[in-house]
């Protein structure tokens, strides 16, 4: 048997083939040639026996014409002629192949025999393979970026970030890619769809990321997990030390025939599946915004809290719209978190802003107190909260409008970073000051949500992994 | 005893006095001047002892100057000088009074005294009393806009709409108001913040909207519900005529305390609550952007839906992404509905936009159709499914991004509006698209989220208000 290589090879190759390039602006073998040369800094080879040039690069007949000097091939030609490209690259030296063609074991006995076929070629060759049925990877940091889809200058747009993403599943992939990193939700370290995962499956991507020191924390849509036992160990050593959220879809009968028919995975049991995730300490989510959220939450601020209180569970809430913290509470409280007294220290300090005949409380309606002290009084409160032990984590409800020109964000964020502890917040009221409003709670690594849930559910993980780290220390 | 005049003084008064009016641009007292001379068709009375004139109108010491002459006062003055402003109102004539001042019952011992002191005038000389401790009321036809935030042009950009919506938190209705309705989200018949509610309670504006012809569908967020009784009637009577969705805060111990100090409200039992709310037929939701999804999707389409199967609860899924396919099973299933085999002659209708490898299913992932047949196959696969009897209603995910311009939004909107059957779509992908997606489906009836939990809470409660509708006839 071959010594199979690790994931440097599809990570951090030194030069890449890209078989099926070509110039049909239609094709995904145009824009994967088209971002390949724009954004790899090492050589980039099209492959295509029907071309000579490809964007006025020489283009190759296969492979074999490049023997020894390509560490990766993107592979995007009808399934049927994969196993013949993959026996080209095991003949060329190459170590690793990203496949992103569909038709595989997804489509029935047909694609199974080719399936078999690239399997049987990568046990004897030692080559690598990714995919098949997928988007392929990027790398923000040595750049790569192998997406079928056109992705102008994308390696000026994607900046390095902290975070890893898994995805099972193409479309999404990409379309979360064009959404949340475009958008500026957050930034990626690596980004990776697996598709059938032949050969590289979740386990091995997510090892690569647990030891890889540019990714912090990751989260990952799954159909299915091929080893759970080898799955749950990673998620057990990242416990406490890089956040894992897990979106596992195919809960039912329906939809894992879905993710059978889709990814050729078999979702395996639900309730085992959950237990086990819980149990070792990763974040079970069901949507793909809550996925994304966390995302965004995690690539803010991915290490653990400090946490002041016992349970490390306490809440405060600082609102301006008393409904606003009474619904809120209600979802701390159902999420399992507390939301308790404040100490008579804290409320002493509160009563310094409030206006007499309003005693303070958590949580801490501030309306009154701004009516009367302008905003200062919300950076004064917030100062009070952090003190207080019995609070590990703070959720603010700002109101976005013209008055965030005189919001003490400077003050706010200096004391929350101050603090150690957790800040999330929620934005409402005047959209066109949204933007502005997250921007500068960001600063201070303050993610933003335009819903409650949200904020609860960042609330609680962070909450939770600070738990993990204070236990594993 | 006299007689209790209805809400239509509230509503649609001829002629308002606004007491405590001011030409300083910080109160609230300027606000609500400026915003009723400028968008009220009948005549305005400022009333403030210390001017002759606000914003070039005179100004009447007191509403007893205005004997005869008005309709309703909006009252904007310290709590202590409210109820000698009410017997002036009682005396000069005045039905309505919208008191949006604090310092009420929330604040304690004194604020009970002056409270008390109003209820007593009320129930002396049938002055009707709104508030305290809010922004008042909106109606957008005929136009009245009394909140205490400065809303330029309000009659011009607030357009008729077809929802109602009641908040007992003037912060939160005053915030939505303004994200909402200024973003286009939806268009509002009333909106309506309540506040203390120390005569006028949810279930008289509930009433009334229950009646009012212009008003098809409600959304409420409540604190307290005064006569549990009575407000289950007025929700029994909706059902299926016209759907009804609460958000109703104070579950938790903590949360029910905040809610006293907000609003002075007693929360009441949250399984009690919840129990009636579901019997009665209303849609219980616990988040803010819960209630306003659901507030897009019936001022889209108030009206019940036809229901094809005898459960009225089964879904099609038609999708671009295989996994997004996955998840919205899970959540479907979760939330109790059905995701159903298609019957013989829709997958054979399918297979002909398929490809031959390809057995279509539900969820229908039709990325491999459109890649073969283009986007016609998506018009296509949504005419088969909607044809199909065992499907009640259809989920959409289509992919934002450049390919929307070759989007069949016609041919698939009219056989949307020709099946009478509801369907909702998510948007994911290029963030630059998604305005463009949202505002072509909407045309059709169609609302948009970008998250699949908002697709399935608003698809059930199109379903489940539509199986009300077919109870009842």
């Amino acid at each position: 048997m071959p010594e199979r290589t690790g994931l440097d090879a599809f990570f951090a190759p030194r030069s890449v083939a890209v078989v099926g390039a070509t110039t049909n602006e239609l094709k995904g073998g145009y824009s994967i040639i088209a971002n390949m040369l724009e954004s790899f800094t090492g050589p980039v080879y099209p492959v295509n026996p029907g071309r000579d040039e490809v964007l006025g690069v020489k283009c190759y007949p296969s492979v074999r014409d490049l023997a020894g000097k390509v560490d990766a091939a993107i592979v995007f030609v009808p399934a049927a002629s994969v196993p013949a490209v993959l026996e080209d690259c095991a003949a060329a030296g190459v170590k690793a192949a990203v496949l992103e063609s569909g038709g595989f074991a997804e489509v029935g006995e047909e694609g199974k025999r080719i399936d078999a076929a690239c399997r049987e070629i990568a046990a004897r060759t030692g080559l690598r393979l990714w995919g098949p049925n997928c988007t392929g990877l990027v790398n923000t940091d040595p750049f790569i970026f192998t997406p079928f889809m056109r992705a102008p200058n994308a390696n000026e747009r994607l900046k390095p970030g902290t975070l890893g993403i898994i995805a099972q599943s193409g479309m999404l992939a990409a379309g979360f890619m064009l959404q949340y990193v475009i958008s500026g939700f957050f930034t990626v370290s690596k980004a990776c769809a697996i598709g059938n995962k032949i050969d590289v499956n979740e386990v091995e991507v997510l090892q690569y990321m647990a030891a890889d020191p540019k990714t912090k924390a990751v989260v990952a849509y799954l159909e299915s997990i091929v080893d759970g036992p080898a799955f749950l160990e990673v998620a057990r050593d990242m416990a406490g030390r890089k956040p894992l959220a897990v979106l596992k879809g195919g809960r039912y009968e329906e939809s894992a025939k879905a993710a059978l028919s889709h990814t050729a995975s078999l979702a395996g049991s639900d309730e085992v599946v959950e237990g086990a995730l819980r149990q070792a300490g990763a974040i079970r989510v069901d949507d793909f915004n809550e996925l994304m959220n966390l995302g965004k939450a995690f690539s803010l601020h991915p290490e653990p809290f400090e946490l002041s209180s016992p349970s490390g569970d306490g809440v405060a809430v600082i609102t301006v719209t008393g409904g606003g913290g009474v619904v809120l509470t209600d979802l701390l409280r159902s999420a399992g978190m507390r939301v308790p007294a404040l100490t008579q220290k804290t409320l002493e300090s509160l009563q310094g802003v409030f206006p007499d005949w309003m005693a303070p409380s958590n949580p801490v309606d501030i309306w009154p107190a701004i009516e009367q002290k302008g905003l200062a009084a919300f950076g004064d409160s917030m100062k009070a909260v952090l003190a207080d032990d019995r609070v590990d984590g703070v959720v603010l409800l700002p109101f976005a409008s013209r008055m965030l020109d005189f919001f003490p964000f400077d003050e706010i964020g200096e004391a929350v970073r101050s603090s150690g502890k957790p800040v999330v917040s929620w934005v409402f009221g005047d959209i066109r000051y949204f933007e502005a409003l997250e921007e500068r709670l960001r600063e201070y690594g303050i993610p933003v949500y335009n819903d409650l849930h949200s904020c609860v559910l960042v609330l609680k993980s962070y909450l939770s992994f600070s738990r993990q780290a204070r236990e594993k220390a």
